[in-house]
C-alpha cells in the first residue's frame, strides 16, 4: 500500500468517523437531569454561540472563563454552610481531650448544637474557630475533610456531604468543560477546605478555586519550607470581595457567572457590563422545599432578595429547582 | 467499501503518520538557541521524563505546573526594572501639565534622572509612584504600557523593550507549553504592569500571572461596578512573599522553578522539598557582560548570591548565559 492510497484511506476514515460523530453529538442531551425548560435552552444556547467560529459571538478558548458560587449554587448550604458543620464535628473531637472546648464560649454553644447561641457571640471569635481548625488539622488537612465528608451526615438531608451535591449541575461542568471553559469556583468558604474535596467531587483542579483565606505565615522548617495557617482572618470572598478576587487572581472578566444569593450579585454585575464578549448570568432558584429547601426573602442564609429583582430586570437566566430539575443530588 | 476496510485504512493510516511524526520529533531541536550545553540538556531529559507515561517520574498534565520569575529571568532588569522606566517616563509627562511634579520629591529627582537621588527618599514613597501613575492611567492602561514598550528605548541596551525579551527562554516557554505545563508568572513586578503585555509577547494569559500590587477598591459606576487601583501598596511578590502567593494564588507546588536572583530562592525551597513529584529548579546566571550584563555579588538588582551557594549544594540546573546562549534577544 503506498502512501497515495494510505492518505486517501485516511481521509475517508476520518470523514466517516466525524460524520458519525456529528449525528451522535446531535442525539446526546449535555444536560440529561434538566427538564426541557427556559434555562437550559438559555444556556445551550449561549454555549453553543460562543463556541461556534463562525457564530459573531465566538469567543476564544482562553476567554471562555466562567465562575461558580459554590454553596447553595453546587451543593446545598441549608441550614449552614457545611463547612461549619465540620468545624463543628471537629471542634466536638476536640473536646473530648482538652476542655477549653467545653467550658469557653463559643466552642460549648457548639458543643449543645445552640446555633442561636453561637449566633449571639462576637462574630469575629465564631469566624476564629474555622482558622483554628484549619491550624489544628494542618498536617493532613486534606484527608481529614475528605474522609469527614464521606462518613459524616447532614442534618436534615441525612446523607452524607459529598452526596448533597447537585447532580445537574455537575452536568453542567462536565459541558462546560468539554466545551473548553476555564472553571473557576469563587465562593465565599474557605479555600483551603474546598481545595481538600473540590478536586476529586468537581473535577476542578485547586489553582481555579478561589475562597475566603486566613492570613498564612511562611517558615523555614530545616532544608525546607512551609505555609502555615493561623487564625487571623484575611479575606472574605463574598459580595466585593467576589469582584476583588476576580480581578486579582485571574484578570479577566468572565463571561458566565452561576450563583444563588446576594452575594453573587456583584460579581454578575462586573461581569455583565463593559465586556468585550458576550455574557450570561445565572441563577439557582431554591423553590423546592421537598426534595431540597425552600428559601424565603428572609432565609438569613443564601438570601436572593436584591439580586432577584436585577435578575428580573435585565433577563437573567433562572434555574427553578423544583421545575427545572428531574433529580436534585448525586446518587 | 465498507466500514471494517474503512476502519482498517484508517488505523493503519494513522500508525504511519504517527511513525512519520516521531521521526520528525527527534530532528527537530526544541530549544535551538540554546548551545549543547548541560542547562539544556538537563531540562529536555526533565521534561522527557515527567511527559513519558511509561515513566516512573511521569506527572500528570494538571500537575505540570511550572513558575518563571520575571525580570531577569525571562526579560532584561538593569540597571533597574523596566516597569521603574516607565513609571518614570510617565512622570515626565505628567511634569509637563502639573508643576507638582517638578517641584516635589521623589518626582524632582525622577526628572533629574537622579537615581540616586531617589533611592534616598522615603522608600514607601518611592513605591506610590508605582501606584499613582497605574491610577491615573488606568482607564487606558494596557494599551499605555504596550505603545511605550513598543516605542521607548532602553537606556543602555538602545532596543525597544519590547525587544529586551530574551529568545532562548521563549523557546523554552514554547517548548513547556507544547508540553501541556501551566506556566505561571511569579514576579516581583506589578500584576497590572505585566498583565498587559505578556499575554502578548509571551502567550501567557492574565490569569496566570501573580505579581505585586496595590490595593484596589471596587465601586459602583452607573449600572456597572469598576475595580479601581489605588496608591496603597498591598502586597510585594518576592522572597517568601512569591512562597504565599503560590500557596493562595495556585495552591499546588510546581514541578520547576525557574528564577534569576535570591528573590527567588524561597520559591525554589519551597517547590524543591516535600514534592508528592520530581522537581528541576533553574537559575539563570548573568556572566554575559558584552551582550547583556555581567553581574556581581554586590549588584543591588537581582544579586544572585545565597542562591547560588544553594544552587551549587543542591546541584540544581544553572544556564550560563555566556555560555549557553547563542543569541541573547529576539530580534
Amino acid at each position: 500500500m503506498n502512501l497515495k492510497i494510505t492518505l486517501s484511506c485516511l481521509v475517508l476514515g476520518v470523514l466517516m468517523l466525524s460524520c458519525k460523530q456529528s449525528n451522535t453529538e446531535k442525539t446526546v442531551d449535555p444536560l440529561p437531569t434538566f427538564n426541557k425548560a427556559k434555562s437550559k435552552s438559555e444556556i445551550i444556547a449561549f454555549v453553543s454561540s460562543v463556541t461556534d467560529p463562525s457564530n459573531p459571538n465566538f469567543v476564544e478558548p482562553k476567554d471562555r472563563i466562567v465562575c461558580f458560587d459554590n454553596d447553595g449554587t453546587l451543593w446545598a448550604e441549608q441550614p449552614l454552610p457545611s463547612q461549619i458543620f465540620f468545624v463543628f464535628d471537629k471542634v466536638k473531637e476536640l473536646a473530648k481531650t482538652n476542655p477549653k472546648y467545653t467550658t469557653e464560649s463559643p466552642y460549648k454553644e457548639v458543643l449543645a448544637n445552640d446555633i442561636e447561641g453561637i449566633l449571639k457571640v462576637d462574630k469575629a471569635k465564631t469566624i476564629a474557630i474555622i482558622g483554628e481548625v484549619d491550624s489544628l488539622y494542618h498536617t493532613d488537612y486534606d484527608s481529614t475533610v475528605n474522609s469527614w465528608l464521606k462518613s459524616a451526615k447532614h442534618p436534615i438531608l441525612k446523607r452524607t456531604y459529598d452526596k448533597t451535591v447537585y447532580q445537574p449541575m455537575m452536568e453542567l461542568l462536565d459541558y462546560l468543560r468539554e466545551n473548553e471553559f476555564s472553571i473557576y469556583i469563587v465562593s465565599g468558604g474557605g479555600t483551603n477546605f474546598m481545595r481538600a474535596w473540590q478536586p476529586e467531587l468537581y473535577n476542578i483542579d485547586k489553582n481555579y478555586i478561589v475562597g475566603s483565606t486566613f492570613k498564612t505565615e511562611a517558615v523555614h522548617q530545616e532544608d525546607s519550607i512551609a505555609v502555615l495557617p493561623t487564625s487571623e482572618f484575611d479575606f472574605y470572598d463574598d459580595h466585593m470581595g467576589k469582584v476583588i478576587s476576580i480581578q486579582k487572581e485571574i484578570g479577566k472578566k468572565p463571561i458566565m457567572v452561576v450563583g444563588n444569593s446576594d452575594g453573587d450579585l456583584e460579581m454578575m454585575e462586573y461581569s455583565d457590563t463593559d465586556n468585550p464578549h458576550p455574557t450570561l448570568m445565572v441563577y439557582v432558584l431554591h423553590s423546592d422545599g421537598e426534595r431540597e429547601f425552600l428559601y424565603s426573602e428572609k432565609t438569613p442564609m443564601g438570601r436572593l432578595e436584591k439580586g432577584w429583582e436585577v435578575a428580573q430586570r435585565k433577563g437573567w437566566t433562572i434555574i427553578d429547582m423544583k421545575k427545572d430539575w428531574k433529580e436534585v443530588f448525586v446518587e
